[in-house]
């Protein structure tokens, strides 16, 4: 029996909330021992966790399964194994992020600092607000620890398993690194040069959300090591390209349809690629003043929206994102020459690359 | 050619240093890549790291070579490595604690957060605090990340390294269950029993610097589960009973010559085994107005003091302290009687022991 695209794809999300939901399970049920704050918090881990649109887990079996040429039903039990601990590790870069940049919410929910500090019996707002970063600083150490439990647990040959654990040790301290440099550029310490900005971005986000899971895909899938490095590139290009998309939307997007806060960046002071070209332009001295202002009107803000747009930061950053485009299809084409990627895995990888055109609207 | 015990202890000691100094050396060079702040932070843990007492990755060696009876020359390389890594998961636990206390010193001198926020360009003062416990949060992941890949990486059989993983996991959520516990009771979130307060102590540094290294030695030596075990509950008691004898020596020690702040568990409020004593007595409403005073006088903190001696408290931690350490011998005597554990085991963990009661003068 063969199975429809969207099928698969559906049973696909099925096994990763499976296993991420028995990971969470598991967990709870072993925290009862300590407690029941101890159990509350990981319940609510769990509740904040699960529903994702899981995009990294999916993505790695989207692209296992095109470069195994399997049906799901060959589907292994390690891929999604790696598939589910690829998004608790998303989670513990979360909550870390969460913590070190003091918010409360995400997507326009309490994120799970905020639920803590709202449900918490503690005297002070202030002790309220404490106990939340501090339970969310632990919950990342479990999240980041069972992350990396499940690659040196993956039932594969020893061999697999070793490039694996390179795999994510790598990738942790290439996140880790992008976000030193994201706050440190936030106070000041380093310059918000273009080259500084892109190569955080590639860091931060692009590394562990793209090239992280097409390289275990292919690890998985037994591909070739040059196959796993044209991946690597793949996903870096990928993951800036998301990137830079999102900050383009935060400030020239509708509002009403992508879900974040309007000009949130904006009011941040977040230094991004729009802004790393604005302050190589004459708009600049206009733009300064009011960039980083936490109670930017919403006047001002599209003011500043207009300003980045006629100085011409719009037109770079979108020339940017089809830079990172062109460079997919480009590897793409090179790597089914030689064989090095099948054609299913390059169908795949470009319907992930259409996903991303959709956002463009 | 035969080894004295003290070559063969400062033996030990510079091959553990060699192994930290190496991982240090090796994350540092990675870092480069990352710019010259990530590799700065890099150094910076390595200065605070490096040059401890090594307390853990001894205990481990040293039980190591007793229940193996070998000389020092038989050392396996893994049991050097596993211990190393030890030493870099206190220092993963230590940063994050330090982030959650609040602490900018450690043993009197400025902690990684102290050093970085005095070195750092940023504008602020809030600035500078915010840039140096972000760095901390993020050097926490790292360390994390290495001393769990130093598990995974364990040059042994698969099934002594899925135990070393098993061990090392359990160990890690259950000091973050003891850590998420205490920040619970310094919020009042949970009650400060007694039960509660000597669990939490267990949990939070018991199991990881004793009874952690007790049984990865015995791990790595093939000893039995039955000795496992006992070295587990011998690990806790040991570990208990220096959590109780460093709550006794910040309120009736010698300041001079532990090398703590003096009284600052009065000041700070903290909830040891010697507070929860004191609750249940008449003396707590003469205590209670003044504990947790962050501005505490020298001469109330000493009357204070005198106020927990004369209602029984240092006498009943002082007992406490005494069980744990009978537990010990009692837990030893029978291993010995059985067979469980040798002779030279024995004795390495009585010297342990009686380092410990060295400390009570």
């Amino acid at each position: 029996m063969t199975m429809t695209s969207a099928a698969i794809h559906e049973d696909m999300g099925t096994r990763i909330e499976e296993a991420l939901r028995q990971r969470f399970v598991h967990h709870s049920a072993a925290a009862e021992t300590y407690g029941s704050e101890f159990a509350a918090l990981w319940r609510a881990a769990a509740d904040h966790s699960l529903g994702g649109k899981l995009v990294r887990p999916r993505l790695l079996l989207d692209i296992h399964r095109a470069l195994t040429l399997g049906d799901p039903s060959t589907l292994t039990p390690a891929a999604v194994e790696v598939a589910a601990h690829i998004e608790l590790l998303h989670y513990a870069f979360l909550l870390h992020d969460d913590v070190i940049d003091g918010d409360l919410t995400r997507r326009k929910r309490p994120n799970l600092i905020g639920t803590l500090a709202a449900g918490t019996p503690a005297a002070t707002e202030e002790g309220a607000l404490h106990w939340a970063r501090s339970s969310a600083i632990l919950m990342g150490d479990l999240l980041l620890t069972a992350a990396v439990m499940g690659f040196a647990r993956a039932d594969v040959s020893a061999d697999v398993r070793a490039r694996l654990l390179d795999l994510v040790e790598e990738t942790i301290v290439e996140t880790v690194a992008g976000e030193h440099t994201d706050v440190a550029l936030s106070h000041g310490i380093i310059a918000p040069d273009l080259t500084t900005i892109l190569s955080m971005s590639v860091y931060k986000t692009a590394t562990y959300s793209f090239s992280l899971p097409l390289r275990a895909a292919a690890l998985l899938a037994g591909s070739s090591t040059s196959a796993e490095r044209t991946l690597t590139s793949i996903g870096r290009h990928i993951g800036l390209a998301y990137q830079l998309q999102d900050d383009l939307l935060c400030v020239f997007g509708d509002h009403r349809s992508h879900g974040k806060d309007a000009y949130s960046d904006l009011r941040e002071g977040k230094e991004t690629a729009i802004i790393a070209y604005a302050r190589s332009t004459g708009s600049w001295a206009d733009i300064a003043p009011r960039f980083g202002s936490a109670d930017l009107s919403l006047g001002d803000a599209e003011e500043l929206r207009d300003l980045l747009r006629t100085c011409g930061a719009e037109a770079f950053v979108t020339d940017l994102v089809g830079d990172q485009l062109d460079a997919v299809h480009t590897l793409l084409a090179d790597a089914q020459l030689t064989g090095e990627i099948g054609t299913d895995a390059a169908h795949t990888i470009l319907s992930t690359v259409s996903r991303l055109e959709g956002r463009r609207a």
